[in-house]
């Protein structure tokens, strides 16, 4: 038959999931996590997640929940089994909340994650002095807003796959990201591609789908 | 000390390089060519390569030429070395360009290619007929202009990496390209990622790197 | 003389009609609901409306509102009278609100209405799971946001008119709904027009338009 | 099977064809031509044709061609079937090449058409001479550049659909079709909705679409 | 010496004055006000005013203050002392907060206004209800969001100079004015010209000043 | 009856009328003017008129024509029956073909006309040693590209209502006249209104109206 | 070693820091003020400061807070030491949050300042008024919403390097402050260059910066 | 009086000019230079000259001629009279011709210049190769396209202005320049602004007047 199984939920049942919580009620994301649970699902992370959401999953679940990404975890972080290191670099703390989406949704998946914070081009001594693990690693998740250079910097550095995350992280003529976006798309790197901005949910999954990949078979 | 090598180059020497040719005089481009000959690379591809550029390569070298891709072939594409198979996916014969950079890119560079054309999304059928390919790629590339929706489709139906490249395909609303590269970028489907409007090369390249990464060490 | 009837209204009189609720205060929309029901009106259909305005109007009338999707309903439904059967198409959960707009117009206005609702392009077998509805519709509304690809897949299968609404459901490089409405004016698809973004009334009525006309005369 | 028939050709096989003319060579517009020919189309409409490619096609057919509006026509319009008239209504002078895509397009697919040219809002009693034609058309193509306010007029004379085409006439602020194209967009008349710029085929086709569906059956 | 009197001021003093509200603190425009009326300011109009400031001001002076239009009015309107009318049109009720502000700034300066609300393209008949009047007046204000096709049709009939205010009326693709605002310079009448998004006060000013100018001297 | 007679026309026959020349084939040009001149028409300007249309309408008639600014004159410039002056100001060289169109369509029209040229606002004293003709005019036409400021200083220093018009000089962030567009809109000097890009005819007209509106009745 | 010194703290330690409070809660405002006391830092500017943070810092410190403009100051300014005097102009009332946010960091770091507020472009004699200190200032920074002209006109009278800073200053087509970014990029004035839109602190640090260099070593 | 002298052009007389060839024709360069020649102007640059005015002006004077980056220079470059040195430092290849307009227009005006081509930052050695020379600069002019990163590293190593300069090269969603404008105008380098897309000589002009100015006086 034509359809699709849902290949990924079928594979790694119980080992991750994630919730996408922007535009759902409190109910709504206490009753998906629920039925999750109940599936024996070990590991939901939630994203963009109100503290409202995470109060209603609190009265039922132990939830770890972190105000300032909005990320609320259930369950256990699996142990990694990937294959290499998923590098995750921010530019500035601004960054983090769209960085920690990346990073936790990529451990949720089974990586492990080293999180290079605070990493912006304009103090490039921060950046270098981490070339050891940019150097080494996987696959990368670039995240800046501004002006983003630093998907381009680090694309130059490393010899992996770059995902580039603009952020809306600016003012005035960042003008929501788009600046970010522009200067990611344009990078002048090879091997650097990007997600939507403020998307750190997809580069982690990205990130975690290419460190999974086997090798010759 | 700190100057990175050119790891791509060292550990490939030889095997393929990639001149973009857009901008560069036919006298440059033939003298590109020429040092690269006599430093042992055994197969140039040149991109948005003019016919006159072509003329003068071909005044010292055997070269083959297509003038509606705009894309020459200096010596032999090597045999193929990736771990699987990367396919290149186009929506539209006006597409055909772009994805012939992105396919010979990743061909110069050591990748078996399956090339699905004419596979866009208004006539599903099509597509659909080659379940097969998608769902057993180890890479994907997708290859659109106007509204950009075959990364979704095709991001929907495989379980690899999908790199998106929008193409300037199309009139009045689509923009010069910003219509597909705003649908991929809001691509719902998870694994896909987005190079720059017209970047075959960058897709080709990046498809290629992730077809080349190794399993478990 | 010049004046042109207000047709439908002269036509259709006591069948249905539609209030546009934003932008009114609860008294304005109380004020029409009752002049409309004192002038015979059966059913009213009020779009976009605060649920301050649905309390006002249900001090003198019964009203059936719906928060989420922000309609009120004063009076029945009436029996249907079209030709054949519209189909709204919704890609997710978060377009609903535009979905049920288009669906209740046409509903209001004498339509038999067929939901096929979360069948967005990134889970393709969800959508040819109703092929049948599809070839057989006698004209579709196609809502969807983000990359908006929806339009152009139903278009493809379709054989009827599609009428596709952009809704502003996303982030980041979504811009309020923009990809998608450039998505869908540069749909491959032939039979496809566009309306405003988030326009579900827009599309319900000219669904019930074209679902009214008569064949031969 | 999954595969979709294309409807349209196999049951109107011999009626109407068009050919998307742009970005293709000479050579290729010919044999798709003969190539139709051989298969017995009747009649086979180019649009965006080349001079070039009229002479191309010259050498073995007989060929009208029209280069202000770059169609060309192969074999004869066949006799209208529709079941009522499409009126192809345009704004300026410089809207006509699109005009006549759409008219001659419907006229290609069995459709009587009515044309009123030159029509733009600025001069209101040329569009109020033809009061008559508007009210009684079965569906209307709007046809506008500059300010696009020929739709919104057109809609709220007319009781039909109103399919309106956006053109990139005008200079400036016009930004090749956009100002239009916004206008129509935002129409406040209801039954008008909107095709791509200079989409004159699309409007064509879906106005014969439109004006070829049976009542009651 | 170089310094330009404030001409207007100095001529007119006692008749009008316009108080910009937006961005002042009730306690600022308070102030404003009595300074004003210390100098023997007669009619003192104040745009974009909060409620708060209308509150502030009533304590010392008496003012009419209208919440919807945003528009206060401390003394008395003066005796229109202008050379003919001033006509000041508006498509929907949702523009008429920004026509008000046209036309009591006009009314201020010493205009008679005549108010057409309500003339929205969409239903011609109410416009052209008006002929006599469009066609009388010495200078319009043609106000309209959404496609902003009113400016046009009112340039087509009246030989007066039509002074276009777009608003940012509407939804979607209407932008916050763009939409409207483009299709106003793209106006194919001629005669009229355009002043910023929502600019009633603008046009208002300057529909006075042309009503004002003298003739042959 | 309702048709609106074509005033300017029936009122103004043999004294000006204005060709767009732009879109018009040598021999539609040729045949407007001799059908013109037919009429009694005393002058004729052509705006936007290549050489070659130049050529065609010189092989039957008398014609002054300017390769820089693209206009051509049959017949004799009208005795200016105008209340005051028009001045046209121009900040650049650049701007003076759009300039020219403003100040010869005004002429064409009646009206005596004062150019200031070179007198953009980087070297103030060129326009402040204009002070007195700015001070006296009836109506200001202001011209410029770029920044646009020239609209806003003049419209500080004149008394009467003075039409911007941007042009696309420039290069870079202009973007083809937008820069000077919005600045012009922004202007925060009173008075001021704005024509389309690059309209220098719609700012000569529109001055051209306002310089021949009488006094008191 | 590589790592560059952060040289203007290491040098200038204890004469002047900035706070970017934007986007930081109210305790890490105090606990970052509290660590710089703690190292001696004898004045530091807290910019886009909100009430409650000021609230926190007030706690323990002694802090001047203007909540117009956002910025606090605790410690003292120190002694200018600056070569020559910074002229901060700005164009209107609403642009001095901006104008101060450049002013006082030019302060904080050592530097003369020279306010010149409310003189826009539209009421030219009040610059005007204002040549001399224009003329000798060692460096401008012109401060502007809506139009942005004031940068060109300054760069037009100045012989120094003006530092523009467009703000967001403005309603409808000002788009959030791009008016004036583009016409402030557009300026025919040389010696103008730009900074981000509302970017107080970077046009006052620049200023700093240059009037900081010293002249022939 | 009034009038400000032309500063510069008096100052500086017989050392450096600046014509700007877009949009003049051969002759009126050839002029230009000839009275420039005659008042005694010792170095003369042409900037943006086609090869047809380098004709011209060679047929009465000696010019060097660069056809790649459009530059002329009748007569000799001046002694360097600058306090330091001016640092000219390029992204790629496709800058250079900007690159050089600034270059030459700094030394033009007196200025010794350091030139770092094809230091992109994706190969961020070769950058780095030049730590010296960044950080003893006098001013930095920094010129890039595409994601435009150069001046975010730069103005991150330099303790002096950094001028960045946006190119409009690239392709796709480099949209001309915009994207690199974007990121410069974003950046979170302190000590950098920026001039329009492709305006190198402005960038020269700063630079150059930055690094004549005297110490304390
Ligand atoms: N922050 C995010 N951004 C985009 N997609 C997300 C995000 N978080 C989760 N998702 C996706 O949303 C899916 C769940 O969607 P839902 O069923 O609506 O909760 C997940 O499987 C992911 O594919
Ligand atoms: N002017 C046009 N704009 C858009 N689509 C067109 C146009 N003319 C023809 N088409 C479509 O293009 C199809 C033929 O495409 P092709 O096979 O590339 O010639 C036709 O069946 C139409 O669907
Ligand atoms: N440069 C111009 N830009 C816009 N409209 C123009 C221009 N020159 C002439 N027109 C208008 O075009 C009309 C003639 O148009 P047409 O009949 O197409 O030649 C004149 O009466 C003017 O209203
Ligand atoms: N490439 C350039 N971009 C912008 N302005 C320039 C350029 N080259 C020269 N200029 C300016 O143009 C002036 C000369 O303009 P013009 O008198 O039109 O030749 C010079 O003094 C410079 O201020
Ligand atoms: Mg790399
Ligand atoms: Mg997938
Ligand atoms: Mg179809
Ligand atoms: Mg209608
Ligand atoms: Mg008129
Ligand atoms: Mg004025
Ligand atoms: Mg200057
Ligand atoms: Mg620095």
């Amino acid at each position: 038959g034509f359809a699709k199984p849902d290949y990924h939920r079928a594979l790694r049942q119980g080992i991750g999931e994630v919730i996408y919580g922007a535009g759902k009620t409190p109910e709504q994301i206490h009753d998906i996590v629920a039925s999750m649970v109940q599936q024996g699902q070990k590991s939901i992370l939630i994203t963009r997640m109100s503290s409202e959401a995470a109060e209603a999953v609190e009265q039922d679940f132990i939830i770890k929940y972190d105000k300032y990404s909005r990320i609320g975890l259930v369950g256990e972080i699996p142990e990694p089994d990937g294959i290499g290191k998923v590098v995750v670099a921010a530019a500035g703390t601004s960054d983090l909340p769209v960085a920690e989406e990346a990073a936790q949704t990529a451990e949720c998946f089974g990586n492990e994650v080293i999180r290079l914070y605070d990493v912006g081009v304009a103090g490039l001594h921060r950046l270098l002095a981490h070339r050891e693990e940019i150097m080494t690693a996987r696959v990368i998740v670039a995240v800046a807003g501004m002006e983003g250079a630093l998907a381009s910097v680090i694309g130059g550095l490393a010899d992996c796959p770059v995902i580039a995350v603009p952020t809306s992280v600016g003012y005035g003529a960042s003008f929501g990201g788009v600046s970010a976006l522009l200067a990611m798309l344009n990078s002048c790197a090879s091997g650097v591609s990007v997600v939507n901005i403020d998307n750190g949910f997809g580069a982690g999954y990205l990130a975690s789908m290419i460190n999974h990949m086997e090798g010759k078979r």
